[in-house]
C-alpha cells in the first residue's frame, strides 16, 4: 500500500491546483450523496460488540449523524478555499556564480496519518493532504473500521474521478500493532508520520518510528497573572483558557498568580471555575488567598498533568522570573498566556517562555489553524523541528531547490 | 554537561547580535594569539600510537597547520558578517480575533554535532551554533581529544569573556561509545543532533535517538545528458562534477547519457576522466558507445555507489522519463543535473526528479551554503523534515509565535 502510494505520489505532486480543488470538491458531494452509506457503516460500528466497551465520550468520537457528515462536507470546502502551498517560491535570487537560484515549496511525498476511532478524522486529514500534493495512508481504529472503509472509499472515489490514481488515499484498517511498526519503518517511501491520539501511541512510535514522525502535542498550558494586571481582564482570560472547551491541547491546567495580586484576585476567579464545575488544587500560598472557594492540595504530579477536562492546579509564584521558571519547567511548550500592563513583564515573559506560542492579554485557547490564518489543521506541533504550533497545509510541504544555468561549473 | 549547556541556552537566546558577534572575533584573535598552543596539542594528537592505525586521509585531516589555523579564524570571521537570524519577523498580521500575531525566528537551544577527528569542526560549528543563539555539545573523536580540547577551550575563552556562560559550548571528549546513545536521548534537553560523519555514525544514531537528528547527506549525484544538449557544455558539467572536489557529498558519481546522443558524446568526455584518473565503469549501451576507451563493467551496486572518490558509473538511457526513474530509483535526493537546450525538458526533470536541488546545466557541485548566498554550513540536508539542502544559520532556528492581544477570550 505505501509503495503505491509514493507511485501515486508523484503525479499528485505536479497535479494543478484546479485538479485538486474539484477533487475536494466532488469529495463534498458525495458526502451528501452518500450520506445514508455513511451513517449505515457508523451504525454498523457502534453496533459492534466491541463498541460497547468504549466509554460514553469516545462512543461520542465515533459516532456521526447527518449533521455532522454536513460539517465534514463544508470542512472540505474551506480547504478548496485555502491557497495551495505546492510551487510557492519561498526564495528566488541570482548567486555570484550568475545561476538562477528558485527555492520553491513541494509536497512531502507520502503521509501517514494514525488515528484513533475518529471517523472524521479519515476525511479531514485525506482532504489536507491532497490539497497539499500528498499522498495519503490512513491508520485508523479498528472500532471504526466500516466508517473509515465507506469515507475512504468516497475519496477514492473522488480521487478517481479526477484521473488521479486511487493509491492516493490508502486506507489501513487497523488493528494490528504489528501494522504501525511497519509503516514507521518504510524509509524512503513514508515521508512523515503523523500519529492522532495518546501517549500510548505516541511512545509506541518514537520507539519503532524509522522514518520522521510529527508528534500532535499534548499542552500542559499555562496562564500567568502578572501583578499589574488588569484583574478582571485576567479573570474571564483564565476562566476562558480552562472552560471554553476543557478536553483540547491548547487548554489551560495551571494558573498561576503573582504573589501580590493572589489575595484580592483568586477568590472571584476559583468562584467562577468552581461553579463552571472545575475541581481545584493548589499550591499553600493559593489555598491561603482563596477566601471561601474550597482548595485541595495540589500533588507535585499535579504540575506536570494536562488533565484535559475540568479540573485546574493553582499556584502562587513571588515574581515574573518563578513564574517563567515554573512554566519552563512543567510546560510542554504548547500555548502559555501572561497577564500584564506592564510591556517590559510581557517582553521578558514571551522572550524567556520556551513555547510554540506565547500569548499577552489572551487565552491560550487560541492556537489553532483557523484563528492563525492558516485554515484547517493536521494538528499541533510542539516539536521544534519543521513546524512549531499549528500544522497546516504548508507545514505538509517540503522545499526544493531548484537552479538554472548556462553551464556554470564550480571553480 | 547537557543540563549545563540547556541552562546557558537561555542566555544565549536574548543575547544580542553584537555580543554574539564580538564572542566570534574574540575566537579569531585568541586562535590567532594561541596557536602555538593549538599545534602543540595537534601534534601530541599525530603523535599517539593510535594515531598510526589513520590512513593517510585520515591523517591530512586531523592535521593543522598555521595556515589551517589562520583559515578557521577567517571561517569565523565570516561568520560575524551573516545576517543574525534570531529575531527575524517571519510572518506578523491581525489575526479576526484582534489579536497581533508574530511569528518569530529563535534559537532551537541545545545543538550537539558529532564528529569524527577534524578538529576544525569544534570551531566551524561552535561559531555557527552560537551566532545563532544556540549552546552546543560536541563529541569529538578521541583521536584528535588534545586538539579539540584546546580550541573548545579557547572558545570557551571567548564566551566567558563576553561574560556569558561558558556551558555555551560543552566537549564531550569521545571515546565511548555509550556517549553517543546519552546523548541522542536526552529529550527536552537537546534540541538536536546533527552527525557528521560516515555511514556506520548515522545508522548507529537511527537505532538509538529519541532527540531530532538531522543527518548530513550522503550524496549520490547525477549528471544526465538529455538528447539536446550542448555537448561542449555538457562535457564540462560533467568533468566538473566528478573531478572538481570528488571527495564531497554534492560530487556526481553516475553520468546518464541519452542514446540518441551516446556515440557522439561518450568518447570525449569519457577520455576527459579517464585522463583525470577516473575509473569508469558501465552499462552495455555505455560500453557500446565509449569508442576507445575502456570501461569496466557497471554492477547493481555501482548505481547505488557514493564513491567520494575517482570512479564514476556511466549509463545510457532511452529516453527523459527513464533517466528521471533511474535518478530517482538510485539517488539519494541530494543534487541533480540535466544538461538540455529544451525547457520542457528542463521542467519535466526539476518537476519529476525527487531532490533537495535539481540543476539544469550547471554542475552538481554548487549545493553549498556559501555557492548560495547563506553563508557558512554546518553540513547538507537530503531530509524533507526542516532543513533540505545547506544548513545555514537558519536552519539552526525555529520559530515561535508571539501573540499579543488585550483580553481576547475564545468565543
Amino acid at each position: 500500500m505505501c509503495v503505491d502510494a509514493k507511485d501515486a505520489s508523484h503525479e499528485l505532486a505536479t497535479a494543478s491546483t484546479e485538479l485538486k480543488d474539484g477533487v475536494l470538491r466532488r469529495v463534498a458531494e458525495l458526502l451528501d450523496e452518500r450520506v445514508a452509506d455513511v451513517l449505515e457503516a457508523n451504525a454498523a460500528d457502534l453496533a459492534d460488540d466491541r463498541a460497547a466497551s468504549l466509554d460514553a465520550a469516545l462512543r461520542d468520537r465515533l459516532a456521526l449523524d447527518e449533521t455532522r457528515v454536513a460539517a465534514m462536507a463544508a470542512g472540505v470546502i474551506d480547504i478548496v478555499g485555502l491557497p495551495d502551498p505546492v510551487g510557492e517560491v519561498v526564495e528566488q535570487r541570482t548567486l555570484a556564480s550568475g545561476l538562477e537560484m528558485r527555492k520553491l515549496r513541494v509536497p512531502l511525498g507520502v503521509v501517514a496519518v494514525v488515528y484513533e476511532a475518529r471517523p472524521n478524522v479519515t476525511v479531514d486529514c485525506a482532504a489536507l493532504c491532497l490539497k497539499s500534493g500528498n499522498a495519503i495512508v490512513l491508520r485508523g481504529s479498528s472500532y471504526a473500521a466500516r466508517s473509515n472503509a465507506a469515507l475512504a472509499a468516497l475519496v477514492r472515489q473522488a480521487v478517481a474521478d479526477a484521473g488521479l490514481p486511487q493509491s492516493s488515499v490508502e486506507l489501513i484498517e487497523g488493528g494490528e500493532r504489528s501494522e504501525l511498526a511497519e509503516l514507521a519503518t518504510q524509509e524512503d517511501i513514508v515521508d512523515l508520520v503523523i500519529p492522532r491520539g495518546g501517549e500510548g501511541l505516541k511512545a509506541a512510535l518514537k520507539d519503532v518510528a524509522t522514518v520522521p514522525v510529527m508528534y500532535a502535542a499534548s499542552g500542559n498550558c499555562h496562564v500567568y497573572v502578572h501583578e499589574d494586571a488588569d484583574l478582571e481582564m485576567a479573570r474571564r482570560v483564565a476562566f476562558n483558557a480552562k472552560v471554553q472547551r476543557p478536553g483540547v491541547c491548547n487548554a489551560a491546567e495551571t494558573l498561576l498568580v503573582s504573589s501580590a495580586v493572589a489575595e484580592r484576585f483568586l477568590p472571584d476567579v476559583l468562584g467562577d471555575l468552581q461553579e463552571a464545575g472545575v475541581e481545584l488544587v493548589g499550591d499553600e500560598g493559593a489555598r491561603e488567598a482563596a477566601g471561601d472557594v474550597p482548595l485541595g492540595e495540589a500533588s507535585n504530579e499535579d504540575w506536570d498533568t494536562e488533565y484535559l477536562g475540568l479540573k485546574m492546579a493553582v499556584g502562587v509564584v513571588d515574581s515574573l522570573e518563578a513564574a517563567i521558571d515554573h512554566v519552563n519547567r512543567h510546560g510542554t511548550g504548547h500555548s502559555e498566556a501572561i497577564v500584564t500592563s506592564s510591556d517590559a513583564a510581557a517582553e521578558r515573559f514571551t522572550e524567556a517562555v520556551d513555547a510554540a506560542a506565547v500569548y499577552v492579554n489572551a487565552s491560550t485557547r487560541f492556537t489553532d489553524g483557523f484563528e492563525f490564518g492558516m485554515g484547517a489543521e493536521i494538528g499541533n506541533s510542539t516539536q521544534k523541528l519543521h513546524a512549531r504550533g499549528p500544522i497546516g497545509l504548508r507545514e505538509l510541504t517540503t522545499t526544493k531547490y531548484v537552479v538554472r544555468g548556462s553551464g556554470q561549473v564550480r571553480e
